[in-house]
């Protein structure tokens, strides 16, 4: 029997806790923390193990947690005010584990992409980071600006997509690269070209503006098309992420009837 | 020169307060606090006044202001602490008003209906609230044991939905007669019919269930179609709010060819 971790100077807390926090420690270490049976279960499925994981007393016998020692993964049992202490949320499963951060498998010529441009709301670049998996986008490219992907809240929203879709951050100068030999369309509010009325069964690359200020000069700079989404009445508008889900099952749809 | 408000104990900071954080006070005295620029700029274009409205000092001078002033509102400086403590936001701008819940007017014969069913998430509730109206959803209706949609996280996410859309709270039953001129759709993951095969042109209710559960048994008994939306691995799924954009655009999609 593994004895308790119950102070928060343990050396494994203390980077899980920075993890948590830093996302400039995520980038040097190359490591993040997913929390729960529902992403960690996911994860495993994928056959992600974690690199090391804190569990509370109430987790033990769980079927996950059997699954996580059968895959040999190093569990550390701690208190609760540990496991609370690296937890990211209000009301912790108990179960923290340790993650490397997946390196992108860039697929050769990507058909569907999606750029990211300075998207800084955790929870909208999760949720639109579930959509393009759960909508078959291929490659997700973030441009500079974006909030860091293995955020918390990101990791939360996005529901296991992280290890589903590749995602890159990239310049401008790569972007452009990048997207070269697809049409490039922009959402934006104010367009004349419906997001309905263009070919989304070409190889095409869709950009997501900031939730604030749209679509930046950088990205109107790559001279792709601007489509919008008609509303009911001139004053209404969708959130980023839900623009996202609309226009990309818009090109599942056309797909499928193609 | 009206004085400053500088006491938690005044009565009607006491008021706001208890609205922001009591569902109960929000029905019984049928009022919500509204915060910000954005979200009572927008309320005051709809011919919709606070009944009263603290601000801080920062906000002497500012458009918004005059215009609240010269439309005759109640105006209630107050120091930063006080508009802090009524304030539901982290960083609050300093604008904080209290109005009337408005009356929905029922529209006769809606042909655009959504059904909310247990739709527990603020965020999502008013996600959901600001897709229905940008997308023409003539009546949004709530099921017992959704949130109360003039909790301060819908209020924010609702993005002035709230004064767009009639939005009711009813029993099942009163759901069930709403509904009965039309064609009721259930969104479930799980269905042979995709949401893109059926008529959306006619008369029609769309049934969203909760995010943890789905729909519920109550739901299931109105008899509607179950549809989902296609997505691109088993494992993947939408969000409730992404699967409602997805869906309510499609219908929008439909109705601008026919």
């Amino acid at each position: 029997m593994v004895e308790q971790i119950t102070s928060t100077q343990n050396q494994r807390v203390k980077l899980t806790k920075t993890l948590q926090t830093k996302a400039r420690a995520r980038r040097g270490e190359r490591k993040m923390v997913l929390e729960g049976h529902r992403l960690i279960g996911d994860a495993l499925s994928r056959n992600r193990r974690p690199l090391f994981a804190f569990y509370s007393e109430s987790n033990e016998g769980t079927p996950l947690l059997n699954q996580l020692r059968a895959a040999g993964t190093e569990l550390l049992p701690a208190s609760d005010d540990v496991v609370k202490y690296v937890s990211d949320t209000e009301n912790t499963s108990g179960l923290v584990g340790v993650f490397t951060i997946p390196m992108p498998e860039l697929p050769n010529n990507p058909l569907r992409m999606l750029v990211l441009d300075a998207v800084r709301e955790p929870g909208n670049m999760g949720t639109i980071l579930r959509t393009a998996g759960a909508a078959g986008v291929e490659l997700v490219i973030l441009s500079p600006g974006c909030v860091d992907p293995y955020n918390p809240k990101v990791l939360r929203s996005g529901m296991g997509a992280h290890f589903r879709v590749p995602i890159v951050e990239a310049s401008w100068q790569e972007i452009a690269t990048f997207c070269e030999s697809t049409q490039i369309f922009v959402a934006t509010g104010d367009a004349e070209e419906r997001y309905t009325s263009v070919d989304w069964t070409q190889p095409w690359t869709l950009i997501i503006g900031n939730e604030a200020h749209g679509v930046s000069d950088n990205a109107r700079a790559l001279g792709g098309i601007p489509v919008a989404i008609p509303m009911a009445e001139s004053t209404e508008s969708l959130n980023a992420a839900g623009a996202t889900a609309v226009i990309l099952f818009e090109a599942v749809r056309q797909r499928s009837i193609s």
